[in-house]
């Protein structure tokens, strides 16, 4: 008997087949720029101006898609892909224009496909991006079954004057903090390895257990919910601070935490004074840091431990900024640095 | 003992480290539009002018990384990587502006990272692409050791008035083929179902084996040699094609072969008469559908066999095709299509 490339384990109207059924999910997240259909060899945006400039962007949603799968909430991560990526195009100063996908799995689940992509289709449109193109592999033998990994790239723009970043900080500038709703997109390694060992501990529990377990620290919710809450997208933010103050740069706290991530939106020689008593790290971080013995700062060095966006802005903005953003707190301001670490907690 | 992110399996250094070595190659790839330096939350691009149109496509390389991690050869896949995206941009009459890629395992081997990322920016630099950020992931338990993935994302532009695409292509336009250098980065799961399986019927053979046997066929070569040619980019030739002839559409001939991309590059109502007898079908293609036994139409029906792009012009304009690429072939034309296969072999 001759071999196909279906017996292979391909089947290229899978893909097909699971794409349709979210195509008018895709449909909707169009903008005036967008030229043609979906299906073509690439996407076709018309460009901006040439006084403006490109902001691109990829990004993962590392092990949470594990969490996701465990629990079967694949909406989550999907939505988490897009926003990781337009929150990290506005810490450039982007506004997002376009974004692709890539979905990698050994054997396509059409309604897993489906629910994811719908889900990314559904942040696009809510953050006015064109889901523009994107890629489905299957890949026999590649994934462990059931598991799947998903790429995100976006492209936004800037106005060449307005790009935010490390040169337009000073001495003095305040730092202003925005809430997280959770882990967002990183450190679920850590997360689950934590989950894991309770589990181990706890004998007859399974990590599905740990995960499903109310807990007195979440107000009686669980691990699991709380692990998946959907990553913050910071835009609506971004913009109603921008409207009321000059902001010098943005870090967006991902993988590496506040070290990992606060000094690169920093000039040389300076460092970022942070009052740990400024705001309040939500329970989920003092519950994984009780279960895991966690030391404090290995904690900072991996989490966003409550806050998911810092911005750098002149000191007497600071009170405008506050009230434009519902939540936002003064964290801190730019300090000098002589050495050690460049986020200094007091 | 308390626990780290680093037990837990991720090491952030790693990737730091991993990156470094290639730092001086990503580098190179810099174009005058770059602005800033790589490890900004976003890379930053000047944007064409507004007359322009951008083409964004995404593409992996499927399981020709399994081929390439058995073999050691992991610079092929990080090149096919680029020239896949290239293809796709200029298919629809694009220049490559930038590129991103996405490199995804469990645990990161500094020197297959960077051998592949190396390569990646090497291929960026020869089709004068700029290599503008990226995102390593580090996933402890999602990969199967010493597996990896990749995704790439590429942007490029053309002028409004030069996409290319079917509303172009007219009854009786010549259809020009430019070789392959083999299967490209498509079909490999069959291509491997069917070293698979001769290792099992060979008894003591090892897929390896199979793979590493040199074959009358192939001239003494080998069929993971042959597996292993790099994807071929028509950057040049598409360039030299443009400047002798006026192009109406392209297709790039990936996964789903010939049925599967080209009556994408077709109006409705057309189809692609092909003159079976035009061009020799490469060995590797003929070996691989002895071993496997395999039907002529899934052949075509999976992989390129031995082009890898259809170009559409005036039929007036193929002998100028053909002094300017060497190596091209008419291959048919366009004619009217009524019902079944819009890809007919004559």
């Amino acid at each position: 008997m001759s071999l196909t490339y279906r017996d292979a384990g391909v089947n290229v109207a899978r893909a097909e087949d699971a794409l349709s059924k979210v195509r008018e999910r895709i449909a909707r997240t169009k903008r005036p720029e967008v030229i043609g259909e979906v299906g073509q060899f690439g996407g076709l945006f018309a460009s901006p101006g040439a006084d403006k400039v490109l902001v691109a962007t990829t990004d993962g949603v590392g092990t949470k898609l594990e969490v996701a799968r465990l629990l079967d909430r694949h909406e989550v991560v999907g939505a988490d892909l897009v926003h990781h990526c337009v929150n990290d195009a506005l810490a450039m100063g982007a506004e997002p224009l376009f974004f692709l996908d890539y979905f990698a799995t050994s054997k396509i689940d059409p309604n897993v496909f489906s629910r994811v992509v719908g889900a990314m289709a559904d942040a696009c449109a809510s953050v006015g991006t064109a889901l523009l193109g994107g890629e489905t592999a299957e890949m026999p033998g590649m994934y462990a079954p059931d598991t799947y990994d998903l790429a995100g790239f976006l492209v936004g723009v800037v106005d060449r004057e307005k790009i935010l970043g490390p040169q337009r900080v000073r001495e003095g500038d305040a730092l202003i903090g925005i809430p997280s709703s959770g882990l967002h997109t990183n450190g679920y390694s850590l997360a689950r390895e934590i989950a894991a060992r309770r589990a181990m501990h706890e004998r007859s529990a399974s990590l599905r257990d740990v995960l499903l377990a109310p807990r007195d620290e979440l107000g009686g919710a669980t691990l699991g919910a709380a692990l998946l809450a959907v990553h913050r997208p910071y835009l609506a933010e971004f913009r109603a601070l921008r409207a009321v103050a000059d902001i010098h740069s943005i870090a967006h706290l991902t993988g590496g935490g506040w070290e990992g991530n606060l000094p690169r939106s920093l000039p040389e020689g300076t460092a970022a004074s942070i009052d740990r008593a400024s705001w309040e790290v939500p329970a989920v971080f003092s519950l994984l840091a009780r279960l895991g013995d966690l030391e404090e700062m290995e904690q900072f060095d991996t989490w966003n431990m409550g806050i998911g966006l810092v911005l750098a802005i002149p000191a007497e903005a600071a009170d405008a900024a506050l009230e434009a953003v519902p939540g936002a707190i003064v964290l801190g301001e730019v300090v000098p640095h002589s050495s050690g670490r460049r986020v200094v907690f007091g």
